[in-house]
């Protein structure tokens, strides 16, 4: 490890000259104004990884390009795929920017740019740790990168390609550096993800918006049908009310529990930072395992009639509400959203048309074994390279195509990332501070060499 | 009677000429741009009720100004107070008008300007038969009449000044020409308008919009609470779920139910009209009953969250509702809005913060006894000029000011007025039949002489 570390010191200067250079191009994914400079960028990743022995290429997508690079090594070790992204969120508003989002700048200890951290930030600490594991003649298994330019705007590529690409991923351990840890200083293995579903629920009444004084009490509103059938989705409980929602939910076990719970996260941090107390989901559960190891129906957003100033007499013609449900392991994504749509679809009171359009799945949930050989690879390489154990977190979010792109590649994933929350990724002044970059790749290092 | 009518003829093409000289003016209440052509028209009607023998002034206040006029005459008759507004709505958009709204112009037997109908047209058939009936020596009553210029927006002069005023408008009857007919050619009583309360309720939950996954589960959303709280206000009979928000209401008479259904209204229409069956309101009553006879709690407006396109997965810090009761007789509108109130703030879920704002009253009910010697008056006086018996209708909208002035004055209210919906009041292109103008003139006319 000391060679590797020293490698790492060496080599310090140009690793962030090179790290500048990526983070230079204007990779923003969801604006096609910038599909060049992907491209671009997604070359410069082919020639970076190509200079390190992989035979690197940029597959060519109805969208953005794809970098997929592959070095055959020791075939007794497992093979490894890794995933990261290229593409960066926009960068508006651009005033409050110290410095231009893609002039990269370090400031104290921290590398300021779009991508700082997210994605390239990480991706580029796996780069350096894998160039340094080359240059000190370490004994490497085969290794895959696939590094796609669609993260921040739904990975259509990937989507579109991974049925088709399932042979060239082929892997034993996805591993993936695009999550954060729990607290500074402590690695930590994400366990889980959250799968995601959605749709949104239309209830139509009156052909227009009608006199609330002159058909009130003849009509029915369709913001009451709408209100009633929104809270009929929960129990008093807290509970999601509609039949089949929970169908192939796995308990957690006893040890995901303490490890949710003992993760070191400061309620009342987090109580006074939100402002309100963790009142919501289950009853039964702490507030990390309703957020990690429960599954959500969540209201995101709803609308009818008048909202404007004042007040205004109207029985309007119809009502929204968006919907998404936070998925755990178990639950198949289609057909929770086929069980939630039947139970906004059923008994539509008498003069209330109940539709449901843009339903659907962004992707299933994704949860390792609290049990499982590559969770303790992970922990070994990390109590190695850090002198502590690792922390261990469910979130409560979703990167849909990680557990496709597992199930693609028929390879375990393993989440081990290094941002925190101050590093702002999609806001201004997004960084990453030196000491994460080199967390990332001592982190790295120590994994290889524990294979 | 037939005297009368040989006045009109005699007189009809001055009456049209008079007619157009009143809707000449721009006397749009609730832009103050305006207030000097508001302050021309009181002028008008002052002088137009001069001209009639009237005491006629016009008083100042704080807002449009008001016009009162008396007429004393035979004391042993019951006194008279005619209420109407010499105001009238905006005219945008103004390209959807064949001539200027504001140039008054008979088309096809109807007169086309804005106020043709509402109030200026059914107020101006009322003067032209007070003229006739003077004009034949008629033994006339004690005449006040109060014609205001806010009826369109909110009547606040007349709100700070009846408490006040109610000497000067002491009367027996109140007659009011700002009504509508069942059906065309079919004089109506209408005997009830709902009283009106309204407020706004928000639920506030976490300080920002949060992230639906990152704290899904964790915390109660605030639309789910919206939602339970909404759902929370009506029975599944349809009836409202508030305690005492039923407290003091008259149960209608088997006679005001049989006059009520038995009003020329095709529910048929209705339902082709409105495209849903009549199935909100209350078990247990036509949809004429829950309409006219039966008070409502209706949500006019709800929103919180994401309401653009696609979705965001967002778990929003507020959100908002638009409430407003219908009231009828019996209900004191001010505790009917303190026990909406109390009950929306009551039993606030742990992580939600309920804020009722923008709490108020409109006005009580007004509701005429289907056994009276005004309405008697009425029915005597249309059989008389129309050789019918009048329909009675219970509405289900408001005129917040009637009630209030029918107080103030100790005189009971008499609504008969000639609208028709193809009059297009508060829309382009309003107008006012010489048919229906006539109709006016003729019920006034026997009115007075059935005194």
């Amino acid at each position: 490890m000391q060679t590797l570390l020293d490698y790492y010191s060496t080599h310090h200067e140009r690793f962030i000259a090179e790290w500048k250079e990526f983070l230079s191009f204007k990779s923003i994914s969801t604006d096609p104004a910038f599909h060049k400079d992907c491209v671009a960028c997604a070359e410069w990743v082919r020639d970076h990884l190509a200079k390190m022995e992989f035979n690197a290429q940029v597959w060519e997508t109805a969208s953005r390009p794809v970098v997929f690079a592959e070095r055959l090594g020791n075939a007794a070790k497992p093979t490894i795929l890794f995933y990261g992204h290229y593409d960066v969120q926009p960068v508006d508003p651009l005033d409050l920017w110290q410095t231009g989002p893609f002039e990269p700048e370090v400031r104290d200890g921290r590398m300021y740019a779009r991508g700082a951290e997210d994605n390239k930030g990480q991706v580029f600490s796996y780069f350096k740790a894998l160039e340094a594991l080359l240059g000190t003649g370490a004994d490497l298994p085969t290794i895959k990168v696939i590094i796609e330019g669609e993260e921040e705007c739904g990975s259509e590529a990937l989507h579109a390609g991974l049925p088709g690409w399932g042979d060239r991923l082929k892997a034993d351990i996805l591993m993936v550096a695009d999550t954060g840890m729990v607290a500074e200083g402590l690695p930590t293995i994400t366990m889980g993800l959250r799968g995601i579903a959605h749709c949104e629920l239309r209830a139509y009444g009156p052909k227009m918006d009608i006199h609330s004084g002159v058909y009130g009490g003849m009509v029915l509103n369709p913001l009451q049908a709408l209100s009633r059938l929104l809270a009929s989705l929960h129990n008093a409980d807290g509970s999601v009310a509609v039949p089949g929602f929970y169908d192939g939910v796995v308990p957690p076990s006893d040890k995901e529990r303490a490890l949710t719970n003992g993760a070191p996260v400061n309620i009342d941090e987090v109580v006074s930072f939100l402002g309100v107390p963790l009142a919501g989901g289950e009853k039964g559960y702490t507030p990390l395992e309703r957020r990690g190891l429960r599954p959500t129906l969540e209201i995101n957003g709803i609308g009818g009639g008048y909202q404007g100033a004042g007040g205004k007499t109207v029985i309007p013609s119809h009502a929204v509400a968006k919907l998404s449900m936070r998925l755990v392991a178990g639950q198949d994504p289609y057909r929770v959203l086929d069980a939630v749509v039947s139970f906004l679809k059923k008994d539509a009171p008498e003069g209330i048309t109940i539709e449901v359009v843009d339903d659907g799945v962004g992707g299933p949930a994704l949860q390792l074994p609290a049990e499982s050989s590559v969770v303790d690879l992970a922990q070994s390489a990390i109590r190695k390279a850090f002198g502590r154990d690792p922390a261990c977190t469910w979130e409560g979010a979703s990167i849909p195509i990680i557990p496709l792109l597992s199930q693609a590649a028929g390879a375990a994933p393993l989440l081990v990332g290094f941002g925190l929350p101050e590093d702002n990724i999609h806001s201004p002044n997004e960084s990453y501070s030196l000491r994460q970059f080199e967390e990332g790749f001592r982190y790295v290092a120590s994994f290889y060499s524990c294979l």
